[in-house]
């Protein structure tokens, strides 16, 4: 049996979205900046596409800028943030994704000031100390605070935080990677200046992604080059890429009630079974709480000893089951999680085994019973 | 009757390479980055793709960094040449494409030096002008010049350039767009540092493509995050469209002689019944010459008069004929072309219309003579 619970490192993607990418690769070949004919069609295929995007997230069409991904989405922000809105003091926080990380430490060598907010042993970001940061002096600032966290699934209150940055005058961007698709956002009133997103965390294609950024705000290209994007971003569209991202976000809008208490009652399932079978089972992060954690993912600490612990990621793989131990970007790395590290757990849960399992509403409770099955074997 | 003679803006997809991405889609949906099963099978996809493609250039697969497209690998190479390899003195023409100029333009906005080579009324860069600026001090400097121009078809004589550039110690880069999948290149023996390429412009997917860059040069990453392209692209990457972009390369390289005659006979044909129609067109650039430039463009300025000159491309457009006025990536700002405002051509031409007809392999002479005879019915 094969199972695949890793769905916040990708989704598989929807049959109609495969079907429509291929129909748009056969038919709609031109360069969208071509001004002919075959030009215009892919023109208005991206258009279209920028126009039901936005309708999803009811914001405007010119407030999404497609790009290669969430990667560059958040790079793109942050970067332009500080070159073109001369913000020069960025408040973020040690759990975020290494795309605002990362972005982050660049811009800090570069002279820009960086805060990390301070997180409690959960996860959860301190607002008086976000807020003593933005009190702290009168430099222009962004604040970039995960909606969902991609490791442990804890879900931010966008409108409590946008709402001070509001107060205070600063800029809030989001990294809504693991959000959008899975959660509603109504971006004409949330209070969000700018926001990432990627199409493969939806079923939607790898490769595409979009940057959300609140109109008139006066930003400029990141990437270089042709008018593309309105001059937001240089090269050449991805158009059936867009176009099964489109399709993919329209999907996951339309069935999103239904597949959210779908998978949901998985999750719920799952935690329910795993208890059973460890009741020391910890859990990291927020993602035992049901309300708190985004629904698609559970992020377990299981009680297991030194030498069956280096062997637990190892015995999975070979039960055909696809889990994490991290992200998957930091998979490879094997340097274990940043996120973990900076959650401040207690001391129990740091010296077991965690592991990361991630749904969505192409998956079962047989699956989870195998998957239950494969740790009681494994514990005997 | 519908006929694409815009190949340079980009190219219709082959359907083995539509096909097979439609596969990978289907069943290769793993992060590549995860280190389960599923992730595996997908690293094992790009992996392949890598080295299938570092053996059409004959380079190694370490020297491919797989981008979103050719803008990107303009904006990487240039950009990170400047952070990491400390060059401070870029050296590249006017008549390059925007991804390159205006990531000049904000590298010298930051303090880098910026020389463009000058150029005779071909757009040929002055070898002696080049040596000069080589010369004029001690500064770690970069080329940047074109292999195949996108707009007039120069090709440029990468291994007299490059050896240059060794000579006198610079780096050379090719934004060799226009180049890859129609001529071959063999980098282990060329003197060649950086190289950019793009799937679509070799009937290869949109929004995914390629930088080279020779190995241990220590250059890093332009977009951060995961440790993605071992740490020179962040990003999770777009598997089916790399696998397509491998297909459509690997295509390319084992047609290219047969195709290529083709496709010159195809130009041939067409100088031949525009000279029968307009004995006096000019050719802009040195793209009537059938050695000077690539075998896949001609770029001519129509002896009409102006208020004829206004009507060509729209006429063109209702007969249902994509060509071009310029690069597909400034059509839509109808500012003019930069590339034939730089070349200095002589003065009847510059009052001529100039239309870039493009072509590849999936063109035919029927298609041919219904655009002269579409042409003709517009100059009576």
């Amino acid at each position: 049996m094969k199972v695949y619970f890793d769905n916040a490192a990708t989704t598989p993607m929807r049959k109609e979205v495969i079907e429509l990418m291929t129909e748009s690769m056969a038919t709609t070949f031109g360069n969208p900046s071509s001004t002919h004919g075959f030009g215009r069609t892919a023109k208005t295929s991206i258009e279209k596409a920028r126009k039901e995007i936005a309708k999803c997230l009811n914001c405007e069409s010119q407030e999404i800028i497609f790009t290669s991904g969430g990667t560059e989405s958040d790079n793109m922000i942050l970067r332009c943030a500080v070159k073109d809105l001369k913000v020069t003091t960025l408040i973020s926080s040690l759990v975020e994704h290494h795309a605002v990380l990362y972005a982050l430490h660049r811009l800090e060598e570069e002279g820009v000031n960086v805060h990390y907010v301070e997180l409690d042993e959960n996860g959860t970001p301190s607002i008086d100390h976000l807020e003593t940061l933005l009190d702290a002096d009168d430099s222009v600032k962004l604040v970039s605070l995960m909606h969902i966290n991609n490791e442990i699934g804890n879900v931010l209150d966008l409108d409590l935080v946008g709402n001070l940055c509001k107060e205070k005058g600063a800029y809030f961007h989001t990294d809504a990677v693991q959000g959008v698709g899975h959660y509603p956002f109504d971006l004409k009133s949330q209070p969000i200046d700018f926001l990432a997103a990627a199409a493969h965390k939806f079923h939607g294609p790898k490769g595409v992604g979009f940057a959300c950024i609140r109109k008139n705000l006066g930003l400029d290209s990141f990437i270089v080059g042709g008018p593309q994007e309105r001059g937001l971003r240089a090269g050449t569209e991805s158009v059936h890429n867009i176009v099964g991202m489109q399709k993919a976000i329209q999907m996951a809008y339309e069935k999103l009630e239904k597949e959210r208490a779908y998978i949901l009652s998985l999750k719920k399932y799952f935690i329910q079974k795993l208890k059973e079978l460890y009741p020391s089972t910890q859990f990291n992060g927020l993602s035992g709480n049901l309300e708190k954690s985004s629904y698609t993912l559970v992020n377990v600490a299981l009680p297991l000893d030194d030498s069956k612990s280096q062997l637990l990621h190892f015995h999975m793989d070979l039960k055909g089951i696809a889990c994490s131990k991290g992200s998957a970007c930091q998979a490879g790395a094997d340097s274990g999680s940043h996120v973990l590290v900076n959650i401040h757990r207690p001391h129990e849960a740091k010296n077991y085994p965690s592991l990361r399992f991630s749904f969505s509403s192409f998956n079962t409770t047989e699956e989870i019973d195998y998957v239950i099955e494969s740790l009681s074997e494994f514990k005997d």
